[in-house]
């Protein structure tokens, strides 16, 4: 068990490393015109964050046989559109948040106008980076993988998850209805990230459906962790300011399905996600690993 | 002349009446989940604007042997980046106005964060209406035309022109540095409308290059016009908040050249927009009345 860890670990320090490396080369560097933009961007996409969502990139391409090189370029991509929903999130209209990874959210270092122009810019940056790179055998294999992430990204993804959160607020909602908001809020993109990894390698139909199979119950998981670690953890250990979504009236699994029930949702959710995995053998041993590491994470 | 007008008239009447119907239907409807981003996004988009750049786009693809139905698309890509841009320009943040198109801005009309999400999901949709609908013969001239409209949108193009409009406010700034921001904050943009209508049809570099002359000198010369505009027209007339640049104390054409050389550049420029395109003929008709309708027009 040990050394299944220890292999994990260096697995993922190897890909966060390289992760850190790419985004720094592929961001534009700070000195390029308009500078203070270009800083900002930096100064919200580097040195932070788990990189989950480039972490499952990896792992599914390990299913797909997928060259790294792509991978490095699709998981950049999905990470750019995260970093810039979190600095459009943390701005006052939105999330209010002044901490973030870790660091001073982006307005608060740098100011509002900034930080919005940073998360217009990083969503451009992404789909520029998804074709501006050879991804796929074929073109039009690359324009599916454009589509996904802006399906992922969009009103019926990523930002259509954050209108309903913000309409949630002060709500007590049922299962279902917290739910839809996760599948869209967080889900989608990480859909995305599992499904744009495998994209750059090959699997068949019936494989691509257990992947989104195992990203949906990942996604879910990811989300009732996050609750729970919310409620748990105090804002060192998380890096952002802990507690906040209790206190700003935000549903959450804590506030509708208890503390219990939600870390065995957890579970089941992450039981769900080793099942999907189950004909992929070996290749898939990193996908699992992820499931694990995710449901069982402090931070 | 006076049919030549009535021509053009008619033509620009029907491109508008054809966009109006397009974004309607290509937009998510009202009552798809979640409704109030989509109202919104439907409120930000319709019913407004002089749809400049989709005119352009199809004036260009004229020139191009475009099918229409392909013009239709990336016109609407790119009306709804330059939307997306409009509703976070408005917002507190940015420029702060609440009249845009003759109607209370995205975030007056509903809230700052929906306006927010407004423009996040406008973007996103942009890019999914590039890889959702054939717009060329190749799969890869299709993803040069999302390289297109991300590197006009992004950090070094429209995005970026904005970050230099926040620095330069309370500035005096010379002729190049004036030009530098409107060639990333208008005339990215524009140049996209007309490169990706070309793009949709046929032409050879050669063209393509004259076609980007052309495009550059409208672009500048739409600025050079909305300065002077902004300056002598009333908020009426004008549909959004007159004279607010100028009190501001953002750099302008007026404020860098004075009327009479403001007015006088946006002559030269418009020759020059004309001399880009002699050796197109007839073909290129429309680009040259357009070019004569944003150096002349009230509005």
């Amino acid at each position: 068990m040990k050394v299944i860890e220890t292999d994990f670990q260096g697995w993922m320090g190897g890909v966060q490393a390289r992760m850190e490396a790419a985004l720094a080369r592929l961001l534009p560097g700070g000195h390029v015109v308009p500078e203070r933009l270009h800083q900002a961007m930096r100064y919200a996409v580097l040195e932070g964050g788990k990189r989950a969502r480039p972490l499952l990139a990896f792992a599914a391409g390990e299913v797909a046989h997928a060259l790294p090189d792509r991978l490095e370029i699709v998981a950049a991509a999905v990470e750019l559109i995260h970093a810039y929903s979190l600095a459009h999130d943390d701005l006052p209209c939105m999330d209010d948040d002044v901490l973030r990874r870790g660091k001073p959210s982006v307005h608060i270092e740098y100011d509002e106008a900034t930080a919005l122009l940073v998360g217009d810019a990083l969503q451009s940056l992404a789909f520029q980076l998804l074709v501006e790179h050879r991804l796929a055998d074929s073109a039009s294999v690359q324009l599916e993988m454009v589509r996904v992430l802006a399906a992922a990204a969009g009103s019926r993804g990523m930002a259509g998850g954050q209108q309903i959160d913000l309409e949630s607020t002060g709500k007590s909602l049922g299962l279902p209805e917290l739910e839809l908001m996760h599948i869209h809020k967080t889900g989608a993109l990480i859909r995305a990230a599992v499904m744009l990894g495998a994209a750059c390698g090959k699997v068949n139909d019936a494989e691509r459906q257990k992947l989104d199979h195992y990203a949906k119950a990942v996604g879910l998981a990811f989300q009732v962790v996050d609750d729970v670690l919310d409620y748990e953890a105090s804002t060192v250990t998380l890096g952002k300011t802990a507690g906040k979504d209790f206190r700003q009236g935000k549903p959450t699994y804590l506030s509708t399905l208890g503390l219990a029930r939600s870390r065995e949702l957890a579970g089941e959710l992450r039981a769900e996600a080793h099942a999907a995995l189950e004909s992929f053998g070996g290749r898939a041993r990193r996908l699992a690993q992820l499931a694990d590491f995710i449901v069982l994470r402090k931070f």
